[in-house]
């Protein structure tokens, strides 16, 4: 994608999920996709296409989403540092989605490929407990599950597994590498922090689903095992809602790539109009 | 208020005010206490009035104010417990109010008048920085005022004085105590944290634009002394947005009281239906 012609950048975005449709572009629904290459296009004059890291669902937020896009090469004097790009961008886009970071992308930067992992947090509140500033993104239930049995249960996710039974591919390749189900509580405050090298689709919203379910004495630890052991889609249906999902952190390798290519990155770091 | 046929409470309330005309009662407008009566009244069958210890504008959030009310003393098995009670609130109330905590109010509890001191925090995202996510508590500006000097001018205000420059009372009793007035920063987020015995309508928000003066060097820490010597409406209209500005906290002496009256209140936490 990067050229003589065109530069590249790659984005940190920020969005409250509610008044979404999701973060991939459809033609008649409002998405994060949608909003900002409309933002993009009537700043440049260009037809920019977005990429994402993360493809999120209707109604789930992101704090650390990455975005990347290219734009032409401006002649001296007439194009924007990626900081003016930036704060125009952000005085362009409506008040739910923001650009919170913006700089060069490294060359053929692909911000969903080159992910090294993704860091999910899905906040519960529990014991009909109400939090009316962060409503917006939390789950409120009435009941007060066994915090201590969801943590047990959460330990034994992780891993190099096939997670069939906890979400969708569009290719039917199902495997993936989950690093950490972490379930960490606060008063009555509880969130469950996933990361790992990709998702499924509603795979995390699953993993919530199923830890609440152990929480609540339906399922058993052994349960789980067998769940995880059985990749069906046991619990098709069966995900937490939207609203108390956030895709908080997208981390890349050191170099920005998985493939670690430090001199076509240093020479994009280096190629940043000022 | 308490007697053998009442019994009351006090409660910690939060809400979003966004889409309040402030926490006071008015008969064509939607309020934090109006609400809250709505709700108590279809509960309880009886006509119930609230108290709040802190009146806020339109527009300003709550996570700690404080509402008393006294309700009639059921016949054993026909009332309910106070956690009974918050349940079915919080049940019942709109979803940008909450009833965070309830139980027994001492015997004579004032909100208003028993409060030794309340805080308030007013969240400032500069540079042009957007938080989808908090922006509807928070003011987001384009510009960076400087920080150190705001720390610096915001250190000469607490004390007790007469700060009828920084807003109105109904009474024409503008002497208050404010202990402290600090700025906090995290990263591009400024966070001005304001306590006091008591305030005059739009105080803070007062407090707030004259420390942006200060920071975007329109004001100088003489002129805000000048300022504060000079007891005039000088500021008048010059308040920071409501949006900005939550009240996070009433503080009561240990006993509940600013009087002390600890065998009242022992009497009135035991006093508690089961």
């Amino acid at each position: 994608m990067a050229g003589r012609e065109r530069r590249c950048a790659r984005a940190v975005i920020e969005y409250d999920g509610t008044a979404f449709a999701g973060s991939q572009y459809q033609p008649n629904a409002r998405t994060v996709q949608g909003e900002l290459e409309a933002a993009l296009n009537r700043l440049t004059g260009e037809r920019v296409r977005i990429a994402l890291a993360g493809r999120t669902d209707a109604g789930v937020h992101a704090t650390g989403q990455v975005a990347a896009f290219c734009i032409a090469r401006r002649r001296r004097g007439e194009g924007f540092s990626w900081p003016q790009l930036q704060q125009r961008l952000n005085a362009l886009l409506p008040h739910d989605l923001a650009v919170r970071a913006l700089r060069a992308a490294p060359a053929g930067f692909d911000p969903r490929r080159d992910a090294v992992a993704r860091v999910y947090r899905y906040r519960i509140r529990m014991g009909g407990r109400r939090g009316p500033l962060d409503r917006h993104r939390t789950l409120e239930i009435g009941d007060r599950p066994d915090v201590a049995a969801m943590r047990a249960a959460a330990a034994a996710i992780p891993g190099d597994r096939d997670f069939a039974a906890l979400g969708s591919d569009a290719h039917g390749r199902t495997v993936r590498h989950l690093s950490e189900v972490a379930v960490l509580r606060r008063g009555d405050l509880v969130e469950v922090r996933v990361t790992g090298d990709a998702f499924l689709r509603r795979m995390v919203r699953s993993i919530v689903a199923i830890l609440l379910e152990v929480g609540r004495g339906r399922l058993t630890a052994t349960d789980v095992a067998d769940l995880l052991a059985a990749p069906t889609r046991a619990l098709d249906g069966r995900a937490a809602p939207a609203r108390g999902l956030t895709l908080e952190r997208v981390i890349y390798s050191k170099t920005g790539h998985n493939h670690g290519r430090a001199d076509a990155i240093g020479q994009a770091e280096r190629d940043i109009e000022r």
